[in-house]
């Protein structure tokens, strides 16, 4: 049971901090229409005032508010309709005192009018006039120019990963492509003479290959773009070829190596490739602890632990942040995925020196929301299936009693 | 400002009971590796069990556990070492008393042993030997034979959007196809005299095009397929012709229509197709009133109002909720997205008898998550963008007071 010289178990934040260490992916100009999901690479101002003249934001008659001074139902103002404004162009009509126009929502208003009284406050008063019986204020119920986006105002900064309304704003600003960060070639490889693809029937003893379709997944949904291998074999000239030929990604991901022999077998070859770092060969972390990252000439390499259930943790917590930072987001710590506050159902208890990641199934009701463990043998994938996401109870806890608030990281 | 006799404003909870009146959309094989992200179009029941022969979980020994029974650091029980498991075959040993075999994390377990003594609580005794200082239970650091899955179990319930984990467990059990909801095809289409594409220099008075993109974008996100229609100006023929088009497609969306007259014009068309319902000609909602339902030969359409914000909003609401279901999830009433709950940090006022949608920030100080209020005229953009999601007022509440705690339902 001898260990490599270069065996080093690091915390979860010494993965983090090599993480960080290398360098986002280049930006890339796509049209808007491509650009949801995609993270912002560069601040953007905008081209132009929005609205680039004032608007109305009610139907109504767009007026001079001074004229509405005091109207009331009892004693209302009583305006002379100068005409209407249409959608789609500026009007001629220019508004003086006493004078209202028509004007639908969204409408321009009229040169002289600074406000806009609901329909809904008017009424006819014979002879192409109305009465108002609500007083407007200035700019009432009107979108002035600039007022939702000034010229050379940041709209959406960099690194922000775009949203159906920021691909909007872009629309309305007149701005057909946007600057975003490349999303990740990453590849996907399994490793290891007992497994076989999922296309064939396993002989005795041997297993369908998990992890090649499961990591493959996790990359696709956190951004990134999958490229799945075939199986390499344990022998070290395939390995160091297949790694060889992966290093053309920007990511390689190997997965294999769940028992001491296999995982001397992948860091030997890893740390033989010229230019290789290694940052950790194990992580002080449950599950997932046979983990190896390393550069190899300054590309990242993730040798992920071979059970299909420790590969995907690791995979959430370190491979999907990665991903997220390297496509231009902040290097967030700790699993990717949306958290929720819940309570604890039932005490979970940990070794202290490693950082735990137990699964838990969420239960609301009515607003009540609670984490219960999902408990199972490790190695267990329906464990993981049945679950909703992940506590994380930290390296120096004895564990989280229950009823505690926690954050559920949701798969 | 007549309405037509057909007009009827109808509470949200309305609207979702209309909406579930419609069939989900037809289920497709498709292979397992496009399956992220889609629904689940039947219970999934494992074709095998999972694994298929008891495995261990641990580098050690295989033994039988009667053997280790009382044994410790100065009392160890002896035995002898009949061989060692290679992973990837069934093995020909089989362990008698007294006897144990060297196994791998994840190797299968030999003939006679019942469980696994980890390697760190073993040692050398000379002569093919070793000694155990621990003892352990029966099936210990061994996942039996199908106890991560039993045959004919149903793993993957109808209905549940696959995730990375979902993929692995379908692999392993060699399921290479799997079958799902189709996605629905919505066609977007913006209308309005005043709506330039995007690609233009809108004229003096005229708007670029926000909606077709914003809402694609949306439909994208809800996992539906958008197909941007070009825009229709303010025309009963020409708007005719594009929702016969459109109703090719699952589900029509327009959006248009923010001022009362050109309301009228989109309900007129809508409601002289033959076979059309109208459920809803306003909604008790804020923003996004001006919203019209409606079925055309059982084809749901959309009409969203023009404006940018309330035509997001209400699709936000109810439009991606539907794509949802159509695609195989319950109808979840609200916004779609995740939820979190925070606390208001200042006191929202409402309107009574409608449903209003609150802009919000989210702010996290050390676990302390509060919901800030976006505030901004009705028909800012930037608001939305600035903002991480909404919260929702009940449609008979006056407002939530500051420090209420609330969901959030990000964007």
């Amino acid at each position: 049971m001898t260990l490599p010289e270069f065996f080093k178990v690091v915390t979860p934040e010494q993965v983090f901090e090599a993480l960080s260490g290398f360098g986002r992916l280049a930006v890339e100009t796509v049209p808007i229409d491509d650009a949801l999901g995609r993270v912002c690479g560069a601040d953007i101002a905008s081209p132009e005032d929005l609205p680039p003249l004032p608007r109305s934001t009610m139907d109504g008659y767009a007026v001079r508010a001074a004229d509405t001074f005091g109207a009331s139902d009892s004693i209302p103002a009583f305006l002379d309709v100068a005409g209407a404004i249409a959608m789609g162009q500026l009007s001629g009509i220019a508004i003086g005192r006493n004078q209202a126009a028509a004007i639908p929502t969204g409408g321009f208003l009229p040169r002289g009018a600074d406000s806009v009284v609901m329909v809904e406050y008017t009424g006819p008063a014979g002879d192409g006039a109305i009465e108002v019986s609500r007083p407007v204020t200035t700019g009432e119920n009107v979108l002035g120019k600039a007022e939702d986006v000034a010229r050379g105002e940041v709209v959406i900064p960099a690194g922000k990963r775009l949203l159906p309304q920021d691909i909007g704003l872009l629309a309305g600003l007149g701005m057909t492509q946007v600057a975003v960060y490349r999303r990740p070639k990453v590849a996907v490889i399994s490793t290891g003479d007992e497994i076989v693809p999922v296309t064939d029937a396993p002989p005795p003893g041997r297993i369908r290959d998990i992890n090649s379709h499961s990591i493959a997944a996790l990359v696709r949904t956190s951004g990134g773009e999958a490229e799945m291998f075939d199986i390499v074999p344990d022998d070290p000239d395939r390995l160091r070829t297949a790694i060889e030929k992966a290093l053309a990604s920007d990511i390689v991901v190997l997965s294999g190596g769940s028992s001491v022999g296999e995982r001397d077998h992948m860091v030997n070859v890893v740390s033989s490739m010229p230019g290789t770092v290694i940052f950790a060969h194990g992580i002080a972390i449950s599950p997932g602890k046979p983990t190896l990252i390393a550069s190899i000439g300054g590309k990242p390499l993730f040798g992920l632990p071979g059970h299909p259930v420790s590969a995907l943790v690791v995979a959430q917590v370190f491979l999907a942040p990665f991903i997220r930072y390297l496509e231009g987001e902040a290097l967030k710590r700790g699993p990717a995925g949306m958290r929720v506050r819940a309570a604890l159902t039932t005490s979970v208890h940990s070794a202290q020196g490693r950082e735990e990641y137990i699964r838990v199934k969420i239960e609301d009701e009515q607003g009540q929301v609670s984490a219960r463990p999902v408990f199972g043998k490790s190695g267990m994938l329906s464990t993981l299936v049945k679950a909703d996401g992940f506590i994380v109870v930290p390296i120096h806890a004895e564990g989280i009693p229950a009823g505690e608030m926690v954050d559920v990281f949701l798969f």
